[in-house]
């Protein structure tokens, strides 16, 4: 049967993930459940699927513009999550009974988002979450920096900077010039200087009703990066002055610096930026986003901040959170972009070539199952018995440490790809001869 | 601002996964990760949306009416994939000349299906998948068997039977009844003997115009399963006696158990089954299914088979494959209905309780840290100085192993809540005394 064939491809904006690639997102998220985990944080999971009542006007039009939204068969108006956060604040406030409080959760997976595709931006990426819910005091935002800071020098991507914000600076100033009842809007146009200008935000701002002078003020504030952090912060914190919000943000950010330096032993890799606004608009404190330092027009890497009303959203109970978002498509595009994507090494692989038609093949399947058992060892069975060079040429091009071939006369002949020796064993002394060449006990 | 609470829930068929559910989930997909790539399998991800033309009509009709499918807001025609292995045929057809072959590949996430929800079927379902691509001889299919026996060992689940058939088995009877151009719907009605018996689908197969007495004549070859696999083997063997195609369907079981069980070192817990069809379209050769001993009626908990064909919807070159899916939330769910699915312990949890307003938060921090880095620990710190008892019974609830407090005079009180003993040591002791209370070198 002649059939036709469809052309094999991905929609824009969805990509496949390749095996290095794979490999490098493995070791990445092994490394952040471990640090999650070793901060206490339980493993949860969402659907990736909701009411779009349930995730719709939480983050804002922006997002709800993205949201990937469809009528499903049974006449439900459903929504694919564009996020993590709004998600989880459904979830403690439908399972508020069942959880223990302060509540610390993390959730890894993937979020949708009908952005207009560009290196680095898929319309489907993968985030990993962290989140404290049920606690307002600083020591759970310190906590969430702190794991920040760990997992990505644990991920070992290069040098990174963490920029700190607070929405009550913002908030204290925009209550002194006399816009509080235009926090949103006003955030959200202060949130792309970096993207059109400071000339267009002004104009976004005018548009949003805000006087030219005051413009000019918040413009000065978000563009108050100093030398040093506590320069930034006096800075700043002249312009607060007499406002108890705008100095109490103040306040918090120099304490959080402090116990997220003390939590590390070092100086943290934090900034504190007042043109941090993040769009969304649920944050009500602390904001931060992380860029790595070779790559900073690559966006931000992680995000995050202090929702303290987001669950009011779906409960009367007071459910205050803060928490983080470590984008890890983001992370590996932004590798990708500094050549630093090539394949994990293979050092502990080998690969058992299959003689002739006649070789044993659950002999091999015995030794193999050996090998395995017996050490930290990845046994690549070559299951077909063509052409010797093949097989060698496979094993070269998979980058496997060692090559394997059952001999004739029953013993096993071990070819060591780095050193280029090779040596010849019973098969029952293989496992031993491999973990002394790797150096293992 | 008075707002209107939104009902929390979710979607029928969409569940939360909570966190001592989740705890569970982890530890078997990192098992299951170890094991895949001991055999030598890289990770590898399709996206979750693709174009439904790519998806549609290479699994069934079944297939195409459970797919979640809707139009993107650029016109598109697109839909949630509802299996790994049409997209894995997309994948290798799309990126051949990027891989090297045999191509072993894993991919772990998310398929949906718009099947009526009940107890352990969800409409939203993680599945690990493990293929070999590129490789038609039955060494694939051994491996592939291989690693079901091995990971479903290594976590921990309870004992399992992988029931095993081959489609050439079938092919052969029905060839030999003049079927072949009906195998489709033959194979789709056999399938369904299980859920609606043999009358049933005996009508089913009238319906697909198969004669009374061929009916009966298939119904007794997939009824025949004998105490033995070598005695249905033997019974099956005389069935298809003169049938090419069926007598190498017979061997071929009879020789990949007994590589698997060269494998484990130990009889495969495989039962040759001839019952097992596997609905889906796309299967060639072997077709398996896993069931936990202990809850057979609750499905199976892997399914796979060998497909030499499903490629060539997307590439003139030949790709033939053999794979399988260990359905993760399925397993999970017979694990929940079996009554063994408690949260596992925390005997490396701790909580470091906050003392008063006027504790040092910082050398908690400092101290967490510091435990965190120095043994296996999950370090929870109590982020406010809330009551001692609420902390405590915090402590307790989490079922943490050990509380510590921060005392007057600086030194630190470490609580065993397994011994229920006290001891008081300088902070700067307290890893090696934790190390030492957990029997850690």
């Amino acid at each position: 049967m002649k059939r036709t064939v469809i052309t094999p491809r991905t929609l824009r904006g969805f990509v496949d993930v390749m095996p290095s690639t794979g490999r490098r997102r493995r070791q990445m998220l092994a490394v952040l459940e471990d640090v999650y985990t070793s901060f206490g944080f339980d493993p949860i999971q969402t659907p990736t699927v909701e009411y779009a009542e349930i995730l719709k006007g939480k983050g804002g039009s922006e997002s709800d513009k993205q949201m990937f939204e469809f009528e499903d068969k049974g006449g439900r108006q459903v929504a694919l999550r564009f996020d993590l956060t709004v998600p989880l604040a459904r979830f403690v406030a439908q399972h508020e009974s069942e959880l223990t409080f302060p509540f610390r959760g993390y959730n890894i997976g993937y979020v949708w988002r009908g952005d207009r595709p560009q290196r680095g931006r898929y319309r489907e990426f993968l985030q990993a979450d962290a989140d404290i819910i049920g606690e307002s005091g600083i020591t759970a935002d310190a906590e969430i920096l702190t794991i920040i800071a760990t997992a990505l020098a644990r991920m070992d991507i290069g040098p990174v900077t963490i920029r700190l914000n607070n929405r009550k600076i913002l908030n204290g100033v925009l209550t002194r010039l006399g816009l509080q009842d235009r926090v949103a809007p006003v955030l959200r146009a202060l949130d792309k200087v970096d993207k059109i200008g400071p000339g267009a935000v002004a104009d976004e701002l005018a548009g949003a009703g805000v006087s030219r002078a005051a413009a000019e003020d918040l413009l000065a504030l978000i563009g108050s990066l100093q030398a040093s952090n506590e320069a930034s912060l006096s800075h700043v914190g002249a312009s607060v002055a007499g406002s108890a919000e705008g100095e109490a943000g103040v306040a918090e950010v120099r304490e959080v610096i402090g116990l997220v330096s003390a939590a590390l032993g070092t100086p943290a890799p934090i900034r504190f930026d007042p043109s941090i606004v993040r769009g969304l608009d649920y944050y009500t404190g602390m904001v931060f986003e992380t860029v790595h330092d070779e790559a900073p027009e690559a966006g931000s890497i992680s995000g995050g901040g202090r929702y303290d009303d987001l669950a009011s959203v779906y409960t009367t109970s007071r459910l205050p959170g803060v928490g983080v978002s470590i984008g890890v498509s983001r992370i590996l595009s932004v590798l990708d972009g500094l050549g630093r994507l090539g394949d994990m090494p293979r050092d502990r692989t080998l690969v058992v070539l299959t003689q002739d038609p006649g070789s044993d093949r659950a002999e091999l399947m015995r030794l193999a199952a050996a090998i395995r058992g017996g050490g930290p060892f990845d046994v690549e069975l070559y299951p077909a018995a063509v052409k010797h060079a093949s097989q060698m040429k496979y094993g070269d091009v998979r980058g496997a440490r060692f090559l394997l071939t059952l001999d004739g006369d029953g013993t096993m002949s071990v070819k060591d790809m780095e050193s280029g020796m090779r040596s010849s064993v019973p098969p029952a002394e293989v496992p031993g001869l491999l973990r002394k060449l790797i150096g293992s006990p």
